[in-house]
C-alpha cells in the first residue's frame, strides 16, 4: 500500500481516506453537464441515472474528490470522462471561479448540502459537452433535461444530498430557472 | 430612413446615434477572444490590428453596440462575427454575467475607461474561439498573443480608451495574469 | 426643458425618453435590498410593496434608469436612497460585476423579463442594507421575507415583468434558495 | 490528543496534520482585507507586515485552514478576527461564490502559488472592513496601500507563495487594477 502511494501522486489506500475523514473538509468537484445552443443558451441538463439494489431511482450531477497534487481543472476532466466517457468533448470553463460553493456537512440542516460519511466542499461548475456522452462506472444511464424539466419537483425529489438544490442554483447562474 | 428603421429592428440612422449620444448611456459588449487548451487554460488572447492613415499601430478588442431587440448574446455573436469571420466558431458564455462592466466615460479620468464620443457602458465577456479567424471590416489582421505578452507594457501601449486595463482584468479572471 | 438638459447632465426630458425608447436598448439596474447576519448569511429580502388605484397589491426590487454620465454604483446609489430613503445605509457592491444581467424585452418570451414599454437592459446587484428603510415616492411600504418566503408562489405571483425570477435569481447567487 | 480531537470538531493535533499534508489537498480561505468609499469603491487594501528572524519583510493576505465541521464563512470570520483583532468589522461576503480559486502546489510552476508545504487549494474573497484593525499573533502590523502602491513591484515583491498575483487578481476583480 505504501508503494501504491508513493508512485500514484495524489491516490490514497481506502483506509487512509476513511482515517481522514472526519477530521478535515475533504475538496470535492460537482460539474453539471449541459447541452447549449449555438449562442450559448443552455438547453438541456444531463444528470447520471442510479438504481440502488432496492430499485430506487436516483439521479446525480458528475461529482468527485480532488486528488494531491491535481489540479482543479484537471480534477473535472477526470471525473467527467470517469462519467461520461473518454468522447464527451468537455468545455472546461476557462475560469477557476466556481458558480457556486457546496458544503456537505455529515449534519444534516447546516446548509442545503448533506453527506452522512464526511464534510466535503465542493466547487461547482457548469461544463457544456458537445459529444457523445456514454455513462460508465455506476451509472446505467445519462439523461437530458430540458431546464424546466430539471427543476420540477419531480426530478429534484430523485436526487440526493441536496444536489437538487445545487442544480437549481446552476440553471440561476445561466438564466434559465423559472 | 423612417421605413428602414421600422423594417430593420435596432436599426438606427447615424443621424439619430449621434443626437442620442450625449443624452443616454450607450450599452455596448467588449469580448476578449481566447484559444485555450483541452483543460481549458487559456493559451492565447486575440487582438485586432488596426492601422490608421498615419501609420500608428493600435490593437482591440472586438466591442461594439446592442440593438434595439437584440439579446447580448446576439449583439456578441453578430460582433464576433463581424470581426473574426463567419468560421471562427465561438463559445458564447452561457451565463449572463459578464466578467466585469466598462464603463468608458467621455470624461477621462471618472473610471479607467474613456471614449471621447459617448458614454459606453460596456459588458466584457472572455469567449474561446476554436476556428479560423478572418479579420473582416477595418482590421487589418488578428494577432494571437500569450497572457504574458498581453499583458506586457509594449501591448498595453498599443491599446487605446482602457481596453489594456480591460484586457488584464479579463487575464486576472482566468487565472493568467502574473 | 431645453436648459434642464444641458444644466443637469443625464437628465432627459419625458418626451426625449419616449423618443429613444423604441430605437435603443436603455441601461437599467436592479438592486435586491438583503438583511444579513454577521457571518454574511442572507436573512431577509426587502421588497416594495405598491397597490394600483384599482386596489392590486404588487411587490417589486429597487429599480431605475442609468443617467448620461453617471456610474453605474452612483445610480444604484440615488435608487435605493429614492427607494429606501436617506438612512437606509446600503453596502454598494466593490465589484462593478453584477450577478445577472436581466434582459427586458418588450415582446414577452424572448427572455423571462417583460417590460411593455421598453427594450431594458438591467445590471442586477445584491445590496445589504443595515440602516432604517422607509420606502418614499410611490410605494407604500418595503417588507422583509425570509428567503423561503420571497420564493413562494405568494410572493412571486404578486411580481411582474419576470422580477420574481430575478429574485429567485439573487437568492441562488447567495445559496439561499431551496 | 485522542480527547481533544473528539471534543473540538476540526481540530486536528500537529500529527496528525502533518501526516495528511501529502496525501490531500488541504481546504483554506485567503481573505483580501479592504477599505470603500461610500460608493463602495476600494480605496485601499491592507496587508500584514512580518519580519522574519533574519529581518526580512514579508507582506500576506490574512489565510488560513478551513477546520472540520467549520462552515467557509465561518472560518473567514475566525481568520480576519484572528490577524485584524476583534473590532475590525468585516462584511463577509453574501454569496459563497469566491472570487477566484488559488491553489497552492508543493511543486513550484504548476500554478502562479505556491507553498512548500502542501498542496492547498484556497477560496479567495475580498473583505471590506470598516472597524479598528489591531493585528495579532505573529503580524507587527496591518498596512493599508491604495490600489496602485498594492500593485506596484515595490509591494509585489515583498509578497510570497505568489499572494502578490493573487492580490492583483482581486485588484482586478473590483475594477482597480491599471
Amino acid at each position: 500500500m505504501t508503494e501504491k502511494t508513493e508512485t500514484v501522486p495524489g491516490w490514497l489506500a481506502p483506509e487512509e481516506l476513511e482515517s481522514i475523514r472526519g477530521r478535515m473538509p475533504i475538496l470535492y468537484i460537482d460539474a453539471v453537464p449541459v447541452r447549449v445552443d449555438e449562442t450559448g443558451v443552455v438547453t438541456h441538463v444531463g444528470l447520471l441515472l442510479r438504481i440502488s439494489s432496492d430499485g430506487e431511482v436516483s439521479r446525480a450531477l458528475v461529482s468527485g474528490r480532488v486528488r494531491h497534487h491535481e489540479r482543479v481543472r484537471d480534477a473535472l476532466m477526470r471525473h467527467l470522462e470517469k462519467d461520461l466517457g473518454p468522447v464527451a468533448l468537455p468545455n472546461i470553463p476557462i475560469s477557476p471561479q466556481p458558480f457556486t460553493v457546496a458544503e456537505y456537512f455529515p449534519t444534516p440542516g447546516v446548509t442545503p448540502y448533506h453527506d452522512p460519511r464526511q464534510h466535503a466542499v465542493s466547487l461547482a461548475y457548469i461544463v457544456p459537452v458537445s459529444g457523445d456522452c456514454r455513462p460508465r462506472q455506476d451509472a446505467l444511464d445519462l439523461v437530458w433535461f430540458t431546464p424546466e424539466e430539471a427543476s420540477s419537483p419531480m426530478v429534484q425529489q430523485e436526487m440526493a444530498g441536496g444536489q437538487g438544490v445545487l442544480l437549481k442554483q446552476a440553471l440561476a447562474h445561466v438564466g434559465r430557472l423559472t
